[in-house]
């Protein structure tokens, strides 16, 4: 095992189940620092695990282990941290609860101050959900919160967004191998098709007017298809993809005790210093939604990541944005 | 029956199957004059029928009965014209043939001069894969059509958008009651999974965000995915779906005996005047492509409907662009 886990226990989540000895999967890399000042905190995305987060860590990068104690904490549902897919009966499979990102960023908050004592965060970054949980945590511990860098996501999930998750459901559903969820083996044909749905959404445009699966080491487009897509979410456990969608579609960091759906306050509340980027032709997170965001935040900028690789700009398989990803986050670290 | 029945006989198509006893439903709107001079073609998009079409014509708009004589012909696949739903065995079902563009503008040439005896067209006009149909007329008919006015569709289906069907494809599929099209009761969970993956992009992201869908007078975003998107697929034959969509994927005006492959060509043998109407946030036919296209038609301006109702601004919901493209093709029919 190439992760820690964080002991939870019994959690009362925000919509009111009991979820029972639940745990956090979380790995770190550098050195925690005498003085607990060299914290970043880095959530993973939809579906993603710790260790697809490491293109963005590295010796010389912003996410320097030498410099920082970075925590990659694993979002619940991911297959790692509780999950559907191993949670004991009687909450696994189907009836793994509802989990909103108040709960991740809550639990993710007792894991960096019960396990590592720190009070406060240098950086909290994440790419798409792990945007939105940025986005949570600077709005919940905006006096912890130095800084944060959300790439790819936004602090509310827009209508649109939610219209294209239900695609994605549906076409897991659609496969009668799903079963609602009591599978015994996995609805590939959903997955599949789960793959060939996002492929489109994914990425620009122009990405496939101009074959840019070729810098991926793809042969032909139904080679990234299969290749890719298929393959993505063939690896994934279906009610696993649920669980995360239901975070992602409900997703908004005011839907919470805090701030009782007051979008406009939970954004004035961010006081850390923050860069915003989303990708410039993401289909999903588009741009105006950062921007509109962004007037409200105390503190932040909106820096679009130039290009066409759509939300993919935040997914690490283009070096191109992630040294934009990486300069702009050395500049606000320096900052 | 509210429209007229063309026999076409047994019909050798472009890739090799022969359709026997193949027919074209159309349906004419106001009188041809004496000298045949005042002829408008306007073909129907995926799974729309000339009723369909009827919100561009009328007394007093561009397309006004008292003026023209107006024909709209059905798409073969769409359920009127020979379609996978009416055809006879053997070739029923899955084995309706892979119909192109060109088939279906041959055998709208076909109509338009042994039925009509038609020798100019003074404007071919249409919305998605009708503005294909639109550019396919316009380059295999040079001498014979005057003006086109295609919107909201393309001369050749970009890689995204044919990656975007391919969710629509494989939504209808994991439904195991679709049985490779041998169905005997409609694969209904299928039918819906493309309402919803449809759902995301016909319209576009501020359209949701702003709830224009209260305009078309649905009182949620759930009623709308119901009532609109669903019910919208529910009314349509699943194996036609795929056989429109076929036809769509592999949509290219140079892909036929005439012009080989050579887009460029094809393009520029369209001399007819064009006006060629992109939705300024259509989401799979996007402006850039339209734009690229016009560059090669010696005749051709890009004009693109404001607004946010993206593909569907070319669907005749919204009056705003309903009355912008009424005034193009007006400004196009007097020049």
């Amino acid at each position: 095992m190439d992760h820690e886990i964080f002991q939870l226990g019994n959690v009362v989540l925000q919509h009111g189940a009991t979820l029972r000895d639940a745990h956090l999967a979380y790995k770190t890399y550098g050195k925690l620092n005498a003085d607990k000042s060299n914290v970043i905190v880095y959530p993973t995305w939809y579906s993603g695990q710790h260790t697809d987060n490491e293109w963005l860590i590295g010796k010389g990068m912003a996410l320097d282990p030498d410099h920082y104690f970075i925590i990659v904490p694993n979002m619940l549902g991911n297959g790692l941290s509780s999950s559907p897919s191993n949670t004991p009966e009687p909450y696994n499979l189907s009836r793994f609860p509802s989990v909103t990102l108040y709960d991740n960023v809550m639990l993710q908050h007792r894991l960096v101050t019960e396990k590592f004592g720190i009070t406060k965060i240098k950086l909290v970054v994440g790419w798409s959900m792990g945007a939105q949980q940025t986005n949570q945590w600077g709005c919940l511990f905006p006096d912890m919160v130095e800084r944060i860098a959300p790439f790819c996501g936004s602090a509310k999930t827009a209508p649109h967004n939610f219209v294209f998750l239900e695609g994605v459901r549906v076409a897991l559903s659609a496969d009668a191998a799903w079963n609602n969820g009591w599978y015994s083996t996995p609805p590939s044909k959903g997955l599949r098709a789960v793959g060939r749905v996002y492929a489109g959404w994914g990425l620009s445009q122009p990405f496939y007017m101009q074959e840019l699966w070729r810098e991926l080491g793809f042969s032909s487009l139904e080679d990234f298809l299969i290749g890719f897509w298929e393959g993505f979410f063939l690896r994934r456990d279906a009610n696993n993809l649920l669980a995360m969608l239901w975070t992602w579609q409900h997703g908004d960091i005011s839907d919470n005790p805090v701030y009782k759906g007051d979008f406009k306050k939970a954004l004035g509340a961010i006081k850390a210093k923050a860069v915003v980027m989303p990708g410039e032709m993401d289909l999903y997170f588009p741009v105006v939604d950062n921007e509109r965001e962004v007037k409200h935040m105390p503190n932040a900028v909106c820096v679009p990541i130039p290009g066409v690789w759509g939300h993919f700009a935040g997914g690490g398989a283009n070096p191109v944005d992630t040294a934009f990803i990486d300069k702009q986050i050395k500049q606000l670290l320096n900052s």
